[in-house]
């Protein structure tokens, strides 16, 4: 089904958003960095495992990735790219065909699509899905440990729910390490250095009910703040949103 | 260690309250109940067992329980007993020896004493222990999963902590189901019913930092509440803080 998928990417009868699509399967967000800066980027995601979990990265030049998916083309197979220069974003083409080079670098992130599904299997809500939204993402005050010129701030997701489901959703997400694992911070986001939830950095503000707690992932927009800060002469990524579809099954990263 | 522990009770050189002993074996809570009840308050143990994990169950009559310690006598190996009659405690003896029958039955049931050496070990800062007070305990709203003549409602300890150590604590007591388990609860009192948290109905209070989180555990007091409540005739306990020292390590009760 994957595999179908990124076949009507490729021939563009598909071309939106990614969110609910082969729900069993993990989601990636995508950096694709020049091999002169690919080793300090690996070693940036290898020191925050939370907001950069590797679910796979290729050799310079390689745009098939086997252990992502069958036949996969990242020149092609995702719906939509965001190019960088000089840590500017500059162009959303829907396709990398003409600017892929030799010394270019892939790397697959986990996303909270993947941990999201299992704790939709749970029966627990997800106010942004029930609202309709991007999930509502917030830089904090908490430097990343930096790598060559990757550093900036971790970015965070956040969901409200009550008590008795925060605690089960600790327990499930903990489970998926590679798809940012348990969440960051419980409670007051004045500790993350966050003003105003109702204006988040990133997707939509959601509404929080009476005695909900504010549950916080590390997200994966970090790594991509991360390319920003880090003025690379040429990076791209995949657009928010769109993410890989790769032929990973969820349940099969599980640890536990 | 425990066996000599154990000994020095029977012997009236140990008396106080057990919190900080032996600190890698289990503690537990003990019930007494006599046998024409003993299987109703087994399945109410059963349908409520993150407040009611049980250790271990005797043979009525039997007041040595293999499983719980080598050379254990229940009737004088426990530095204080509550004797309750028709439901209402009447006595706090230092040993039942007088008070045996053929027909009790003994339950042990975890404590949090457990996890609490779990999650010292992580050095997450336990605010009871750092105030040097009890750790203050709620009557909850939450009606039990009754059983015969018990019911009552849940009983919570709360342990005030950073959002950080919150996640970090749901982790590891998750662990251990056989001594409370995971919270039942995390933030808000209110859902619980309990309108402030300065007056707790069994412990101390503590203080709470801001930004904290109020993260809530079943606790090992619903049971004797149970117990008051089914105004039973006769019934045994053990003395709040005072409780059975078993040679179960704690490290074995962790299910993963």
């Amino acid at each position: 089904m994957p595999h179908l998928f990124r076949q009507q990417v490729r021939s563009k009868r598909f071309t939106g958003p990614t969110a609910g699509h082969c729900g069993e399967f993990a989601q990636a967000n995508l950096a694709i960095i020049p091999s002169v800066y690919a080793e300090d980027f690996l070693r940036f995601c290898v020191r925050n495992p939370k907001a950069c979990p590797l679910l796979g990265v290729g050799e310079p030049g390689q745009w098939n990735v086997p252990a992502l998916g069958r036949d996969l083309d990242i020149r092609t197979d995702v719906p939509g790219y965001n190019v960088y220069r000089d840590g500017v974003l500059c162009e959303q083409p829907d396709n990398i065909v003409e600017l892929w080079r030799d010394d270019l670098v892939v790397f697959a992130i986990g996303c909270s699509f993947s941990f999201e599904q299992m704790l939709a299997r749970e029966r627990i809500p997800l106010r942004h899905v029930d609202e309709g939204v991007n999930v509502p993402m917030y830089r904090t005050n908490i430097a990343n440990q930096a790598a060559g010129p990757f550093g900036g701030k971790l970015v965070v997701s956040m969901r409200p729910m009550s008590g008795a489901h925060a605690v089960r959703a600790v327990q499930i997400t903990s489970r998926f390490p590679s798809v940012h694992g348990a969440p960051v911070h419980l409670g007051s986001p004045a500790v993350l250095g966050i003003d105003d939830l109702m204006q988040p950095d990133y997707g939509q503000p959601v509404s929080i009910h009476e005695h909900e707690i504010q549950v916080f992932w590390a997200c994966g927009v970090t790594p991509q703040s991360a390319i920003e800060s880090a003025r690379l002469p040429f990076a791209i990524a995949h657009r928010p949103g769109h993410m890989l579809m790769t032929d990973i099954p969820n349940a099969s990263l599980a640890v536990l």
